[in-house]
């Protein structure tokens, strides 16, 4: 099962049986509406805080997972979940309300792929015949909490991501026809010394990069091996430092073969600045998008590296740097096989 | 590996190899101080602040276990760990410090059962053959956080209870004497209706009781299967409150079974109210005093039901309730065998 130091290979290919994207007005407005499966008209989902719609966000992406699965909640043994949000509240609260047991999960804009990689563990080795992981993020709850409220209407600098409102979850299990999830390697924390909160692509590149190369080196592959190699939420600015240091370490890879969610759910004409980011951007362009466009045959082999920045507002005020992690998952699709 | 709905057996018997435990003054001055590997004179650590204080009792525990181990930090491949703190900090920052791959996880004070629980199931998937799972808390960080500083001097209820400056981590491996962890049962969320925040003991009983009788029901045992049955930090109102659920459902429990690591911490005489909490509550007592007692041969099974509260400051403004949650994990150890 474990593949070098830090991957783990799964013999019995994990099947992602299906998915639930729920996302905001201004997601809905983006550059892939379609492949999402319920778009908000009200950025509140007719709940007294934002905090209260995003655990809506979390319930109703999982409602959609089970319901496309033919499944009843019942059936689901365990949900693997987390958020930006204090102490995860978001995601329990939303595991109330299902009663599914639940396991607390914690990597900032890296959850997406920490739930995936350890739901794929546990159905691979029988720990679960229906397992469900996925995260969640509000604009306008993260932004209150980690920057202002964004009725204060702040400035900011052009290195600076707009926090995705939407959810996205994922039900595995151990048979079926596929997409499957064929390996994950798990990222160790990487600061490279950058303290600015408006540039979190930037500082999240280097952990993204570390974490491509320990999976290659430890599977024994080269990038050839994949048809596309996704980051999570690095954006313009951290899309194109990481394209630097790959090619500084040697490894070059093409504008279609390396690519960033950050930058695939908004139009170029809304203002997001440098992009995407939050729980929320990679658990919807994964669940929704990519997956949809490997069912389609546009490609087969697919790295998903989602990237996280573990900083708090706390440890920015006491002049912390910001340490920064990557998940990554593969996930495989060919029909028929 | 699954066994009923919620519960893992673990056939391949993960082994504790190591344990760190590093504490406060306060709890140099309980009742059990020679069960830590390290009691700390100054509450600072020599820090600047709290939460550096928090993140070097964490970094500190995982340098012991693993030295204890007779390991370099290069051995081990995994740390699954999380705290109380807002994004989880003082482990995303010690991890930064180790640079050991990192799973975050957020069970407030059932962090320490679920790290153990999912810890133990990737090495007996052979999903590694060192892993490192532990917790942290800070009383004076985490007061600051969820209620008011240390400093204000605020008066609380009886109900409330003392959160534990401590840090405890197990590192698991694959073979050897033991202990072993044998099983365990992932709690779902459990909402009775309290929103008190001074009486957390009372709001997680009922979860606590919820995964002792799921746990029992999946592995078909009763409890006369195990010498203790000890639970995270319910503390004297929600250890009542767990025996008078438990007797109402017909189970009934001696006093030397049934215990709480909240009660086994401080001495009779130290003013904590209704008794210990915080994450490093069972992570110490556990690691250290019961492993401890269990290698004197006091005891031969022992069922660990760590609680937590999935409430946030926020959520309690916000007039929820509060959500609660257990996980239970059994340890078996008979010398020579």
């Amino acid at each position: 099962m474990i593949k070098g130091h830090r991957t783990w290979e799964f013999e019995n290919k994990p099947v992602i049986l299906s998915t639930g994207t729920v996302v905001g007005p201004f997601e809905g407005e983006g550059r892939i509406p379609k492949d999402f499966d319920v778009i908000h008209g009200d950025l509140w989902l007719g709940q007294d805080s934002y905090e209260q719609a995003q655990t809506v966000l979390f319930e109703e992406s999982c409602q959609k997972a089970i319901e496309k699965a033919g499944l009843n909640k019942e059936d689901i043994q365990f949900i693997l979940a987390g958020d930006l949000i204090n102490q995860i509240t978001s995601s329990s609260f939303a595991c109330r309300t299902l009663e599914i047991p639940y396991m607390g999960l914690f990597g900032a804009c890296s959850t997406s792929m920490e739930g995936l990689a350890m739901g794929a563990f546990i159905v691979n080795g029988k720990g679960a015949k229906y397992l469900l992981t996925g995260t969640v993020s509000h604009n306008a709850a993260v932004e209150k909490q980690f920057r202002y409220p964004t009725e204060y209407g702040g400035q900011k600098p052009p290195t600076a991501q707009w926090t995705v409102t939407g959810a996205g979850t994922a039900i595995l299990t151990d048979e079926g026809e596929g997409p499957y999830v064929t390996s994950a390697t798990i990222g160790r924390v990487v600061d490279m010394g950058l303290s600015d909160p408006f540039n979190m692509g930037g500082a999240m590149a280097p952990a993204a990069v570390d974490t491509i190369e320990a999976h290659l080196r430890d599977r024994g592959i080269d990038s050839s091996y994949y048809d596309l190699i996704v980051t999570g939420d690095l954006g313009q600015i951290g899309h194109q430092v990481a394209i630097d240091l790959l090619n500084k370490h040697g490894m070059s890879l093409t504008d279609q073969k390396f690519q960033d969610c950050g930058l695939m759910i908004y139009r170029e004409d809304q203002p997001v600045l440098a992009g995407a980011s939050g729980c929320g951007c990679s658990a919807t362009v994964v669940y929704g998008h990519l997956l949809n466009r490997m069912k389609k045959g546009e490609f087969k082999k697919m790295l998903v590296v989602a990237t996280g920045a573990l900083l708090s507002p706390l440890t920015f005020q006491q002049k912390e740097t910001i340490p920064c992690i990557a998940h990554a998952v593969s996930i495989e699709y060919e029909e028929g096989k």
